[in-house]
């Protein structure tokens, strides 16, 4: 419950965490889920690869999700090099990401005094060679906006289906959601972006999308 | 992407769907990762149960997700109902379940002329048997409330968090999130109830968890 709930202990920084992205409030928490008996094997080999680049990013794992914090390009490429290595595995999979931005103390949304990370461009993704389906939620919340800039979430909010229509991503509305088909990195690309874009201007925004991979429904497009 | 991406086609009413559920725009859409290799059958077990109830529901299934319409007390029943059975399975399971209420035409959150749905009462639930820990977030969404009444949506959220302190269901707040641990059917009752009782004032909800049953981590507390 974001908007009220207090947080009783302040995040702790990490020496290699970038500031801005700690200042905004700038995070996710995701939750993979592999429908195999080995799953502890798989999430495991994914998380704790000593190839994957950890760098940027405090990260904390619970037994309903995992918290990430860094700033929007960072996320994006942990989040792509993770799944990637789920969807490499060929297990089905369903992956949820809950974004947030813009409420770094959980409560009060106070504006950050300095948070440069809020205005940065949308991130650039990869393509990891695997299929996904995906149904994406972006909520801008606060009714308070950054200072000098007028706020127009809506603007943005085309602006992030544009930007879903170039890459190829999207497909649909369906109920309660917009339905993303299409490369695994580039349904994260689409998602990141969206939320980026509408940032500009909506300091809380946040967003959560359901991703499937390697689903037997998928057998005729993968 | 509820607040803007166009519904193509209208939902397709049926006999037995209140009829103010569906001008309410009230449902949900809820994905259900069973981990172990015989997902397909443990989830279609509980899907197909012919003892299920699933009277006073439009049920539509996808590669993502379930979409459910109903109203908020036969909402929470059939979760309730279909989420005891993967419980009861024994199976590590990721449930994620998306709320909404009040933009029954997706993009422009019209209000509906009859929505009494809208003002019912939380509904109440039941227990399982099965403990469950999950990670809430609920969104007051609409700046045009219904007529006649205050807005006051922070009246509801503490009104929300209350009624999961009076369930015993309440932990803590996380990033970005509540935490809420307890009898599965007690969790999933907290968050019906929280999003049926800000939807009081705000006409445009949306609320959003994750829960986790039968986790190797919950060994401790089963």
């Amino acid at each position: 419950m974001t908007t009220t709930a207090a947080s009783t202990t302040a995040p702790t920084p990490r020496q290699d965490l970038p500031e801005d992205a700690l200042a905004a409030g700038i995070g996710a928490r995701f939750t993979i889920a592999a429908m195999t008996d080995g799953y502890v094997d798989v999430i495991l080999a994914a998380l704790r690869d000593p190839e994957l680049d950890t760098s940027g990013l405090q990260i904390e794992t619970g037994d309903v999700s995992t918290f990430v914090r860094a700033d929007q390009a960072t996320l994006l490429r942990y989040l792509t090099d993770v799944t990637a290595r789920i969807a490499a595995s060929g297990v089905h999979a369903s992956i949820q990401v809950l974004f947030s931005r813009g409420c770094p103390g959980e409560v009060t949304c106070d504006l950050p005094t300095d948070a440069s990370t809020l205005a940065a461009p949308p991130p650039q993704g990869r393509d990891v060679g695997t299929y996904a389906a995906a149904e994406w939620a972006l909520y801008p919340l606060a009714d308070n906006v950054r200072a000098g800039i007028e706020p127009d979430h809506m603007r943005d909010i085309y602006a992030a289906i544009d930007l879903a229509k170039e890459l190829g991503t999207f497909r649909s509305s369906v109920h309660f959601a917009t339905r993303l088909e299409g490369d695994l990195g580039r349904v994260l690309q689409t998602v990141v972006a969206g939320w980026t874009l509408v940032g500009r201007t909506v300091q809380h925004v946040t967003s959560h999308v359901t991703i499937s991979v390697n689903s037997p429904s998928h057998a005729d497009v993968d």
